[in-house]
C-alpha cells in the first residue's frame, strides 16, 4: 500500500486500493476544497505533487485533481492555501470512532442446533410379516432412537412424498424435524431419499422498514453465505410506519402491502437459493411490529392508536407457502417477537444477536433508522422506548435528503475559516443530494466551525456565499447547481436543522428517560452498541457533536451493524436463541414515552445543540464558545 | 292398519302404509308369481278377494293385480291354484330375522366431548397500563382459566380475525380449541365475536367404494340433524378398489380420483350446510384404507403388492382446504385409522361404533361390501382380515346385476314346484336388474327348491321353460324380455352363481381361518354383526342357505346398518371415542388370508351350497337332500 502524507499538517496515512486522494485526504481529516461530491467538475481539489508519482488528471496550473488522481508508490502531496485549516481546528478532530463488534454471527455464543434438524435414518423393510404402514415404520424407527420419549407430530403433507422417499435408496431417508413451543415435541415436516438429499439451509431476512436484508445460512456450520438486499417496495406507498399503516387503513391497503412485501422476499429468497430452493429448511425473520405486521397481514389499526396493542407480538411458526412465499410446503417462517407496537422483533433480535443479555455491563443499545429505539440494561433487566424520531437521520423531511445511494453526500468538511465544504459523494458521482451520514457530518460541521449556533440558527454575519438567504430562509449551499447531477443548488436549510435537531432531542432524551427510571445517569453507561445499517457510517465524533449520541469515552461505543439481521440469522442457527428473544421480549420494561412527562422535560431540553445543559457534552465546543 | 289373510294357508299380517298386496304377500312368505317386479305388467300376481274391500286393478276374469292392490280395512284373499305352494315348503319358511342394534349413535355409550370445543370467555380491556398484545390477552385468561397447565398452540390464521372478533363485543369472544395428539396441548383454531359465534356442528362422512354419506351433527347434543349421501363418482374409473388403483397409476388418474372424491364431498356438504358453512367445526371421515389413500392424495401403488403396505395407516388432522374442500381455514379433517390395506378405517369406525371392544361376548363383526371384511373379537383382543369376496353381492360380475335402486329386483321367491317367481321390483317399476338382496334371494330360493344342486348347477331335468341352456350356459329367467325395462330377458346364469360361491366362500373361509387362529370354532360365536348398508336389506335366513352366514342360533346376529357412519359420527362427537379407534386400530391382529394355507383349504371346502361339510349347516336343507 501506498504512503500519502500531506503537507503542510505532516500527516501521513495509508492510501486505500484504487482510493483517490481527495478519500484518502477525507480519512485522514485533511480538508480539500471540493465541491462537486468528488466528481471532477469543479476543479477545486488541487493539489501539489511535491514527492512521488500520480496518475490521473492534471489542472493547467500544474496541480492535480485529488478526486482523480491516484498515488503510485508513495507520495508527498501539498494541499494549495486555499485548502488549507490552521493546525489548531485540525487538533479537535480526533480520530476516535466506534469499533466493530465481534459479532455474535461468528458462531462463538451459540452451538448450531437450528430448529429444523435433518436426521438421516434406515429402516428395517417390510415383509409380510412386518407390514405397518411407511409412517409407522418411519415413527417406529424415531421412536427406538432419537426421539425416544418424545411425541412426534406430523405433517399431512409428508405423507405425499413418504413411499417414495422410503423406496428411492432402500429405506434410508433423511428426515426433517423441527422443534415445536411445546417441550418434548418434534414436528416431521419432511422426508427425503437419503443420497438425494439436499443441502441443509435458511434463510435469515431483517425487513426494514427501508431495507430489506436476507442471509442464505449453510446449517451445519451456521455461515452465511450470501447476503442479498433490496428496497422495501412499500416505501412507494409511505415512507415511515406511520403513513404505511394510514395507507393500509384504505381499501386494500393492507393487502397490497403485504403483497408488495411478500413479492420482493420471493425476489431475495430467489436471488439467494436459484434452483436450489429445495434446500430451503425454513426461515427466520426479524422486522418491527409494524412491518411483522404487514408480512403476517394483520390490521395496524389498533398499532396505531393509544393504548398502542398489537394483534400478537409472539408469533406462531407459519407455513411459507400460506403467506404466498414460493418455496417448498415445508417451510416455516419463524418471527422475531415483538415487545410493544413500536419496539418489534428486530430490536429483541437485534438485542439478543448482540449479546446484550448475556453480559454484566449497562448497556445502551441505540437503533437509529427510519424510527429510534433504544434499550437500556444488562443480563438481569432490560427497559426499551420507541422515540418518534422521525426519519431525518435517513434523509427524511430534508430539503436535499436521500437515501444512500450512488450520488449521495455522504462526508462533507467544512472549512473553518472560508467555509468551504469538502463533499464526497457514494461512487465519485456529481451530487444528488445528501443522505444520512452527509447530513450529520454537515450538520456537526456546521455547528463546531460556528456557522450554525446552538439554536440551529446560521450566523448572519459571515462574509461567505455559501451562507445566505434562500427561497425556504437561510441556508448553506454544499453543492453550487453547476457541479450537481441535478443542475440546482443543494442546499441545507435552516428547517432542515430543526429538523434533525427535533429527531436527535427524541432520542436523547429518550436516553435520559430511561437511565432515570432505574434511577442512573449518562456517566453509568459502560457500552454504547449502535445498531442498524446507519450506526456503521456514522461518524461518532460528529454524531456526539451534534447531541444524537451520549458525551461518554469513546472507547465505550460500538458499531454492531445490521444487529437485527445478525439475530435473525443467529436465530436460525439456534432454537435457543430463538427462545431466548422470546424470554428476552418478555423480559423487557417497556416505556411509553408518547405520555410520558418526563421525556418531554427531556426533549425540550434537548432541543439545542448539543443540548441546553452544555456540561452534558463537555468534549463539544463550537467557534462559537 | 288393515289386516290381510291369506287363504288357503290361513296367514294373517298387517299391510304396510300404501302397501300393494304383493309386498304384504312377500313379507308374510307367500308366494304369488310375480315376473315383471310388480310393475303391473306380466299380469301374473292374480288374488281373488274373499272379504272386504280392495283399491286398485282388476284382471279381466275377476281376479285383482296383488301389485296394484291395496287394501280398504281388513281383507281376505284368495292365491289362486298356480301360485299356491304346499304347506310343507312355506313351514320351511322361518320368519327369524337379525335384529336391529341398539345404536352408538344414541349417544349411551359415550360423553359428548368433541375433539374441537368451544368456549366463551371475557377480557379485560386493555390499557397504557396493560397493553400486551391481543394473542397474549387471550393466552393469559386461558392460562388462568380452562387451560391451566396446559400448553397452547395458534393456528396463524386466527391472528388475522383476533383484532376484530377481540372488539366487537367489547373484549368477550368465543374461541374454538383443538385437542392436539400430544397429550397437554391445545390449539387455537378459531376466536369469534361472543353472540356472532355460530352454531358448533361436525360432519361425519363414511367414504364407502360406491357410496358416501354424511351426517351434519350438532356437536351440543351429538345428534345428526341432517343425512346425504351420494354414490362415490370414482365409481365411472373402477367399480372396485383394485381397478381404481389400476387407474390412480396412469397419467394424472390419482390426481383425477382425488379431484372427484373431495368435489363429490363439497357436495355433499354443500347439501348439508348451505350457507351456514361458518358452523363446521371439523370433519370426521372413515373410509376404507384404500379411499382414505385417494382422499389424500396418497400413492396406492404399495398398497397393491405385496407385502401390502399403506403410507399411513394414523393420519394426522390435515386442513380441509389444503384438500381443496371449500369450508372455512380452520376446519380440519380427522380420518379414521386404518389396520392394513384392505382393513380400513370403515371397518375401525365400525367395530367402535358398534361397540365390539366394550363387549365381553365373542363377535364376529362382518361388512360384506365390495370387498369383505371380518373382524373377530371382544373387548379383549381382536383378530381381522379382508377377503377378496368381490363385489358379486354388490351386482358386480353378475351378468344382469345391478345397485340397489329403483328397478332393481330386490327380492324374489321361487314356487318349489312350479319354479315361477315371485320379484319385486323397488319401486315396483319394470325389472332392469338384480341388486344384492334379490342376488342372494335368488340363489337361496334356487337352492331351496332344487333348482340348484350343491356345486351350483341347474337341475337339467325340470319341466320349466324357466330354466334353460342360454347364450352362456345354463341360466334361470327371472323376468321375460316383455316385462322388463330393457327389452331383454333378465336371467341368473351358472356362471353367476360360480362368482357368488365364491364370493360367499370366501367369506366363510375368513371367519373359519379366524377362528382357528384362536382356536375357537362357529358354535363359540356369540354374536354375528353384520355391517354395512349391505346388511341391513339382508334376509338372514337366505343368508345362511347360500352359506354366506354362519348357521348358528338367528338371535345371535345383528343389523349395524352403516357403521362406518355410524363409528364417524361418535368420532365426531367423542375424543374418547377417536382415541379408543386408534388403540382398536392398533390393538387388532391383521390376517393376511391371500397366502394363508388354511384360508385355502377353507376356500376350496367352502365352494358349495351351503358348504362342503353339510354338519356345518344342520338347519338348511335343499329339496335335493
Amino acid at each position: 500500500m501506498a504512503k500519502v502524507t500531506f503537507l503542510p499538517i505532516q500527516t501521513t496515512i495509508e492510501s486505500g486500493e484504487g482510493e483517490p486522494l481527495i478519500k484518502t485526504a477525507m480519512r485522514a481529516g485533511v480538508h480539500i476544497n471540493a465541491s462537486c461530491g468528488g466528481a471532477g467538475v469543479c476543479n477545486k481539489c488541487k493539489v501539489i505533487l511535491e514527492e512521488g508519482r500520480l496518475t490521473g488528471e492534471r489542472l493547467p496550473d500544474g496541480g492535480w485533481k485529488a478526486c482523480a488522481s491516484f498515488p503510485e508508490g508513495d507520495v508527498v502531496v501539498r494541499i494549495p492555501v486555499e485548502s488549507q485549516m490552521d493546525r489548531k481546528a485540525l487538533e479537535k478532530r480526533e480520530p476516535a470512532r466506534a469499533s466493530w463488534m465481534r459479532r455474535h454471527s461468528e458462531g462463538v455464543f451459540y452451538k448450531i442446533d437450528p430448529v429444523v434438524k435433518k436426521l438421516e435414518i434406515s429402516l428395517p423393510e417390510p415383509t409380510l410379516q412386518d407390514s405397518v404402514s411407511d409412517l409407522e415404520r418411519l415413527q417406529r424407527e424415531l421412536a427406538q432412537g432419537k426421539l425416544q420419549g418424545m411425541s412426534l407430530e406430523v405433517d399431512s403433507q409428508v405423507l405425499g412424498e413418504l413411499p417414495h422417499a422410503l423406496r428411492d435408496r432402500s429405506w434410508s431417508v433423511v428426515v426433517s424435524l423441527m422443534d415445536s413451543a411445546v417441550k418434548g415435541v418434534q414436528r416431521l415436516i419432511r422426508v427425503e431419499a437419503a443420497g438425494t438429499s439436499t443441502a441443509h439451509q435458511a434463510v435469515a431476512i431483517d425487513i426494514g422498514t427501508t431495507t430489506v436484508s436476507a442471509q442464505l445460512i449453510e446449517l451445519s456450520s451456521g455461515e452465511a453465505i450470501k447476503e442479498v438486499s433490496d428496497y422495501n417496495p412499500q416505501v412507494s406507498y409511505g415512507e415511515d410506519v406511520i403513513s404505511r399503516m394510514e395507507f393500509a387503513r384504505r381499501g386494500d391497503g393492507a393487502a397490497l402491502l403485504q403483497e408488495k412485501i411478500i413479492s420482493c422476499l420471493n425476489g431475495l429468497l430467489s436471488e439467494l437459493l436459484g434452483d436450489g430452493m429445495e434446500s430451503l429448511g425454513f426461515i427466520s425473520i426479524a422486522a418491527n411490529t409494524v412491518m411483522t405486521h404487514f408480512l403476517l397481514g394483520l390490521d395496524t389499526r389498533f398499532l396505531r392508536a393509544s393504548p398502542y396493542v398489537p394483534v400478537a407480538s409472539h408469533f406462531p411458526p407459519i407455513r411459507a407457502v400460506d403467506l404466498g412465499l414460493s418455496v417448498p410446503g415445508h417451510v416455516r417462517v419463524f418471527c422475531a417477537p415483538c415487545v410493544a407496537s413500536y419496539v418489534g422483533g428486530d430490536i429483541v433480535a437485534g438485542v439478543v444477536g448482540v449479546g446484550v443479555h448475556r453480559h454484566p455491563d449497562l448497556t445502551l443499545f441505540i437503533d437509529i433508522g427510519t424510527n429510534g429505539e433504544i434499550v437500556l440494561g444488562n443480563q438481569d433487566w432490560m427497559a426499551c422506548a420507541a422515540c418518534s424520531a422521525g426519519p431525518a437521520f435517513e434523509g427524511g423531511g430534508i430539503r436535499h435528503g436521500m437515501r444512500a445511494t450512488t450520488g449521495a453526500i455522504e462526508v462533507v468538511d467544512i472549512h473553518p475559516e472560508t467555509y468551504e465544504p469538502m463533499a464526497l459523494t457514494i461512487g465519485g458521482r456529481k451530487a444528488k443530494g445528501i443522505c444520512g451520514s452527509g447530513i450529520i457530518s454537515l450538520l456537526a460541521n456546521l455547528f463546531t466551525t460556528g456557522a450554525l449556533d446552538q439554536q440551529g440558527k446560521f450566523r448572519r454575519d459571515l462574509s461567505t456565499p455559501r451562507i445566505r438567504e434562500g427561497r425556504d430562509g437561510w441556508e448553506y449551499v454544499v453543492v453550487e447547481a453547476g457541479a450537481t447531477a441535478t443542475g440546482e443548488d443543494i442546499v441545507f436549510t435552516e428547517a432542515d436543522v430543526e429538523n434533525l435537531v427535533r429527531a436527535k432531542g427524541a432520542m436523547f432524551a429518550g436516553y435520559l428517560t430511561l437511565l432515570e427510571s432505574v434511577g442512573m445517569g449518562l456517566e453509568d453507561i459502560e457500552r454504547v452498541i449502535l445498531a442498524g445499517n446507519f450506526g456503521s457510517y456514522l461518524n461518532l465524533e460528529q454524531a456526539i457533536t451534534i447531541g444524537l449520541l451520549p458525551d461518554i469515552p469513546r472507547d465505550r461505543f460500538f458499531f454492531a451493524g445490521n444487529s437485527s439481521l445478525i439475530g435473525a440469522r443467529a436465530a436460525a442457527c439456534s432454537t435457543e436463541v430463538m427462545n431466548t428473544m422470546d424470554q428476552v421480549a418478555a423480559m423487557m420494561t417497556h416505556f411509553d414515552l408518547s405520555e410520558n412527562p418526563r421525556f418531554m422535560e427531556h426533549y425540550v431540553s434537548s432541543l439545542f445543540l448539543p443540548h441546553t445543559d452544555a456540561s452534558l457534552f463537555p468534549s463539544v465546543k463550537s467557534a462559537n464558545n
